[in-house]
């Protein structure tokens, strides 16, 4: 019986607001007049304070990688070096896509091993000389929050410009563009801002302006983004997802409503309860912090505990109605991940931590029942 | 007073019916189980129906320039020629897209005066030679319908890859892929398949897969879509617009439920309206034909009469609740555009037809009310 009900516990997409889906109803509009032009200017003016910056920002019809390839594709030429720091599968994905347009070199750290970023190897990499730098602000893949701040200061120190990707943190976690002189930022929809995935946005400063690639992929050309968007009627290039658009702006109206500081305290609070309730049943957290890294504010990454294997666990998980996520790659196996991002309740934290104890109790990996569940009400109340 | 009630008679994107609309209410799934691939796999079927052809079927979360420039830069690489056959806005845009990745030669006949393809002048393009060749089937920009089969057959007397934009054809106008020996073809989702814009579908023949280029764009590499396509479950091999494709799974749905073939009738008949409601208020259709090409059966272009200009005509019509198009480019207030794709009914041409008609007289530009109305509902009953 399939009641449509399952809760997402991944990280991302992330399970979306009655409201939002309801938004999505409407019947289409066109995508060249005043109507939609008004809600375009509605999303960029609130994606602006969700990046903390001045920047323009435009929406993109594709997903996080179509925003990550146009942040690489109009900054890197064929002769330009790109440096990628790589602590994380979507690290990685960023020297993937940056080996179509240029000279990539990698600043790599284990992340099977769940390294975390040394800025001295950046640094180093850096003072070779740039064009460009990426940093995955929040990877998934590992459950690492990345130093954005310092890798901001290392790339102005040597005038890289600078491409972060905020797929999962901006609108859930605090995010300083400018502050930290992120020259091209990106979101996806499906992630901490909560609505339904397929579109993206992309935040373009001056400086990276100023020395932008003449001919990028055309889907992907910013400079057709920005001519399409200072338009009488704000437009996007080529066809929008018009429905996304409707439930972009419901989703970014109730991160408004919701205010944008107790947001990212909520974020914080949920991930907070989910590692405690993770130490309280005994479950390894899996990142090896430094002074940089901290533990992600929108998935926990966990090992998985001995007495259970992958397949076990998250197929308990599942029966019980949730769905939680196994690692990538290498670590295919050996962790599994719980987002925790978007329109989440402290119930679906809860409940969360309940399916796992209930699994892990049946197994026989925990003696008894509670102490993940009492760690993470003690955290929320 | 805005009741979301405007009817889009534009040449996409197209009223959505509501069972479609209502399909994307239904809460988010993970995109890597197994219900996201029986629906991804579901929709390749049907798609392959559509397309006529056994080619493998992509569906890309991008708009239709998305799936031209996939087509596009799969194939031509630096040194690559690709030929572009135009006579409309979208013939052009290949050319722009194919100037980003090798060498274009451009065959021009005057989309400002509505020109057809003279094949003679594609054959003597190909005789000296090119890797591919586009055509746009159906260039909404001119209301014309270009002959797919006959450049099919004299790419395949030059050993070109046949690059086909069935935007605006495919699912609503015979289209016979493998017949005509098209090697990619692309479709969008919000033409005559009737659901939301945002997501685009792609064929790709083994004489493509044969000579693919080692590095397009990451968002747009055929290859990736073909490994994740392939897995146990499908899947798409970045984060899919899932909303949309509820929307594509039901419109698909839609059009196995109407019949293909009786679909076809029903756009070629609505067109056929159309024209004859122009012939019977002295409207002149705006399109050059000659013996190859053909009056669109998914948009009707038409010269603005004497009497009455773009602006006054289209927001009259607007005023009755109608949005129908104008002229691009050059065209701008010398045509408007009639569109007719999709899940419309003959009520949604009848009030159209009113629509001009009522404004026509009001304007003096026609003496009495009826005769447009009369001669199309002639040809639908």
């Amino acid at each position: 019986m399939n009641l449509e009900n399952n809760l997402l516990m991944i990280p991302g997409p992330v399970p979306v607001a009655p409201r939002i889906l309801r938004s999505m109803s409407r019947p289409i509009i066109g995508h060249r007049g005043k109507e939609f032009g008004d809600m375009y200017s509605e999303c960029q003016t609130t994606l602006k304070e969700l990046f903390g910056t001045k920047n323009d920002v435009y929406i993109i019809t594709g997903s996080g990688s179509c925003a990550m390839e146009t942040a690489v594709s109009n900054v890197i030429g064929e002769k330009d070096t790109l440096i990628t720091i790589e602590n994380g599968k979507f690290g990685e994905r960023f020297r993937e896509i940056g080996e179509r347009y240029g000279q990539v070199k990698a600043v790599k750290f284990d992340w099977s091993k769940g390294e975390s970023i040394e800025l001295e190897r950046v640094e180093s990499a850096l003072a070779e000389g740039a064009k460009a730098i990426t940093l995955v602000h929040n990877d998934t893949s590992v459950g690492i929050k990345n130093p954005a701040k310092e890798i901001g200061d290392l790339a102005k120190k040597y005038g890289a410009i600078f491409i972060m990707d905020g797929v999962t943190t901006i609108g859930g976690d605090e995010v300083l563009i400018d502050k930290w002189g992120v020259d091209i930022a990106v979101v996806g929809s499906q992630k901490c801002i909560g609505a339904p995935p397929g579109l993206s946005a992309i935040s373009v400063s001056k400086k990276t302006w100023e020395s932008i690639v003449d001919k990028p992929p055309y889907y992907m050309d910013l400079k057709a983004y920005k001519k399409s968007a200072n338009k009488d009627t704000a437009q996007t290039p080529y066809t929008p997802a018009v429905s996304l658009f409707f439930a972009f702006q419901e989703a970014l109206r109730i991160v408004k409503e919701e205010g944008l500081e107790a947001r990212i305290k909520r974020h914080a609070k949920f991930a907070e309860a989910l590692r405690a309730a993770a130490c309280a049943m005994n479950i390894e957290l899996f990142p090896q912090l430094n002074k940089y890294s901290k533990y992600s504010n929108t998935v926990t990454a966990m090992k998985i505990p001995t007495g259970i294997d992958d397949k076990k666990l998250r197929n308990g998980i599942k029966e019980i109605g949730i769905q939680v996520s196994g690692g990538q790659g290498t670590l295919e196996g050996k962790i599994f991940r719980i987002g925790s991002m978007g329109n989440i309740s402290k119930l679906d934290i809860l409940s969360t931590i309940q399916a796992v104890e209930i699994v892990l109790h049946r197994n026989d990996v925990v003696k008894k029942m509670g102490p993940g569940v009492e760690a993470a009400s003690n955290i929320l109340k």
